[in-house]
Order: C-alpha cells, then structure tokens, then sequence
C-alpha cells in the first residue's frame, strides 16, 4: 500500500494512493484509519511530508563511498563508523514531493542532495531483535538530506547547514510492501541522471540501526530514520532534483533561490 | 501564570496552576485553552512533561565555567562559542517532574546532571529582531540535561549519552510572568546544595539565540530552547536530584537504576 498526506480544505489529510487518484482517508493509517469515498487526482494533489516524526533520526555516514566522498572534499568528522549510531535532523526543515527546496541567500559553495531511503516505525520498540526491528518498520519514503557544505564545515553542529527551513524534502508517499535493501537510489538534476548507487549497500542495515538504537531509547510510532547516502549531487537554484528508489516511487523538488 | 501538563483518566491534560490545586483546562493554553472547574491536588498530580515540542533546540555550552569544567574532565569538543549555534536534543528522552531518571546498565563512570532554563515559544518566528524574539517567548520551565559523559566521550553522536530514555526531566510546570535572567539556579542532591549559579550569567541570552537561529529556521508554537547550565552535578541511583530556578519552581526526580 501507498500512503501520503496531502493538504485538503486547509489542514493536512491522509489518503491512500490508487491508481492515478489519492482516497481520502478518516485517520492515520498508523492509527488504522480507513479509505473513504473522496477522490483527489493525484496530479492535482499537494504533498506534505508523509509524516512529522516524534523524533528524527538520521545516519550520517552508512555507505563507504560517501564518507570516501566526504573525506577527499573537506569534511574533517567523516570516518567509517563501527558501530550504528544514530544522528538527528529537525522537523523545521521538512517539506513534502513537489515543494521547493530554497537555497539561502547566505549559501555560497557547495549546495548538495544526498538522496537517503527512509524508514517509517510503526509502533512502540525497546530492546527489539533483528527480527523485531524487521517487524516494527511500517514502510518506506524518500528523503533528500539537503545540505550547504560550507555551513557543515563552518559550523559546531548541523543546525542551519542540515536543518535550515526546506532542507529536508520527504515523499512522496509511504510504501508499506518493498523490500528497501532490494532496491536502486537514483538521482536526476533537470531529468539527466547524476548518480545511482545500490540502496542496499549500506554499512549497517536499518534494522540493525533499530537494534542498537533501542537498548537505550524508545522508538515511537511515526518516527523516522533515514538511513544515509551513497552520494552527494550539486544543485542550484533553477534545476528540479529528482530521487527515485525503485519499489518505492520518485520524490521531486524544484530548487529555489532565496528573494 | 503558571501551565503545566498532567496525566488525568489516562491521557495529557492542561492544567492551571492555582494555589495548592491544578485547574483542568479545556485545551492548550498555546492554543486559548481555558480553565475548567475540575480541580487536582498539587500533591497528588502525575506531572507529565509541560510540553512535547515539535523541534527539541538545546544550547551546549553557555556558561563559561561549564566550558571550562567541560575542557578539565576530557570532553574535547568543548570550546567557548563565537556564535549562538544551537543543537538537539530527543523527544524520547523528556520525562516530568518526580518521574524517575533511570540510568541504563551499560553506564560507567561520571553520571551527571546538568541545570537548565528553558525558553517555551509562543508563535510561528522567522526573521525577528531582538525585541520580537523577547515576545516570542511563551514561558519559562526546568531541565535537567542529564549526561553520561563516558558515552558522550565514545559516541560520534549524543544519541545515547544525552537522549537515552528518561535523560531529559523537563518542568515540573510553565512560568509565564518570569525574567529568567535575573534568577539563580539551584541544584540540591538529597536536599544537600551542590551547584548555584546566576541563571542569566549566559555567553548568549535566549533572545540572541532565537534571533540568530530565525535568520535559517522558522520556529513553531511549543518549540522549546534548553539554555545550557553553568554546572555539572553527579548523581547516583538512590538520590534525588532537585533543580530550582527561582521565580519558576523546582523540578525533582529520583534517579534509578536499570533493573
């Protein structure tokens, strides 16, 4: 099943999507809403983001060539990790398929996508097993880790280089029936494919991530764990950035310049 | 006027604080909720956390003489601030007043409590000057930045030495007729004063925070900015650790052990 939240009459909405239209639905499937009869065309539709997490957690580094990557440019934190640990991004910062990415007027050098499957929890898990943390995933969306390398080097945390308004898209929608490690990430900058990289070819597994996480924390229903990127795609104001992961659909953002 | 947030017949509720009793209110004072006529002894209530915010900022390093107390002990990282950057910290983590701060099995060495204020935002800010900053402030609580500094050591992150469960106390309620600069806090260990401190003898005042965080980020209605501490107190399974900040209260809670 696909669902995704699109605005409708002022307020957010969740619908199911079928076919070429999005069913209206009277809750959250998380919650076990249902599908009604209202139809939205979903050309037509507004996308938000398909969740707003209780928390928002985030894997920096989980593909060898991305911290390859970020070594070679600048980036003096970046190591192979030997162990899950999770990161945070902000709610602030999310926006849904469709909407504009805006570069700020501050951003001078490297403006980057980093396109990341993300995983959606379904329900409450501490101290889970491999099996459990397999369970406990409700489905999968699309996110760009949007990120202005000079703020990230510049700067003691990932506030505004990670988490400034709009640096985080997320969408289009939450397929509940892929297998996400099966899967391939591929980026487009104006339609021209720019980077594509085995999803699966991380250096912990989501599930694994679940794991190690929840031995100290709690993970509630809706959060969010995106699981990192293989690369990093320069964007400027103008381009339209697409990231496609096949099973699951293709999250589409025009980039913006800020006034 | 103070707010704060109890369990009431199973769920949150709102409640004004009125002499000895807690008023049941009919909704969010952020959002006009009022006071009803159901009243709830003071010592008998369930103190949730005042607020679950949408985005958890939290200021590190502040105070002077934690920057320094931070340098002493081994935290590398620290080193006084230049600009007001703020980071995060985890919703999974707040628990309320005279609810247990739990230390996990797996912490060693210093376990520590760290005294802050916390600024409660009121509306939607974006772009503001100092002066609207100052009026986008709702109220003020408590928190207790709990940390287990052989983690916050070892980890890339402060997923677990500063968000596992329980790790961040926050309340026990909303002030809203406060200045928090001109307070003292206070951390009492089994009744016995182990901190004091000038509440507002901060590097950067919340208003310089929340001015420099709106240049990037909008900031949204229960939005709340923990403002560092001047002070690190260890704690032990068996004490209760007790944060005054005058002219808001006393946040208190035992701290556990993990099974």
């Amino acid at each position: 099943m696909r669902y995704c939240r699109i605005e409708h009459v002022g307020g957010p909405a969740w619908g199911l999507i079928d076919g070429e239209v999005i069913r209206l639905m009277d809750g959250s499937p998380l919650d076990n809403g249902l599908p009604g009869k209202t139809e939205i065309a979903l050309e037509k539709a507004i996308f938000l983001p398909p969740i707003v997490p209780p928390v928002f957690y985030a894997v920096g580094l989980n593909y060898r060539g991305h911290v390859e990557h970020a070594l070679a440019t600048g980036y003096r934190a970046a190591k192979l990790p030997d162990r899950p640990e999770v990161g945070y991004r902000a709610n602030n910062a999310l926006t849904g398929h469709r909407s504009p990415i805006v570069r700020p007027a501050g951003v001078h050098g490297r403006f980057e996508a980093e396109p990341e499957v993300v995983a959606v929890i379904a329900r409450t898990v501490k101290n889970c097993s491999w099996g459990e943390a397999r369970e406990s995933v409700f489905g999968w969306t699309i996110g760009n880790d949007v990120s202005a390398r000079e703020w990230q080097n510049a700067d003691r945390t990932f506030w505004r280089s990670k988490n400034a308004d709009t640096f985080k898209p997320m969408g289009p929608w939450i397929e509940t029936d892929v297998d996400p490690l099966a899967q391939t990430t591929t980026v487009r900058v104006d339609g021209e494919v720019k980077a594509e990289f085995a999803t699966g070819a991380m250096i912990f597994d989501p599930y694994e991530y679940i794991v190690e996480t929840t031995k100290y924390i709690t993970l509630h229903p809706g959060d969010v764990l995106w699981m990192g990127a293989d690369a990093s795609v320069p964007m400027e104001p103008g381009n339209v950035v697409d990231i496609e992961i096949s099973g699951i659909g293709v999250l589409s953002n025009p980039v913006l310049a800020e006034d």
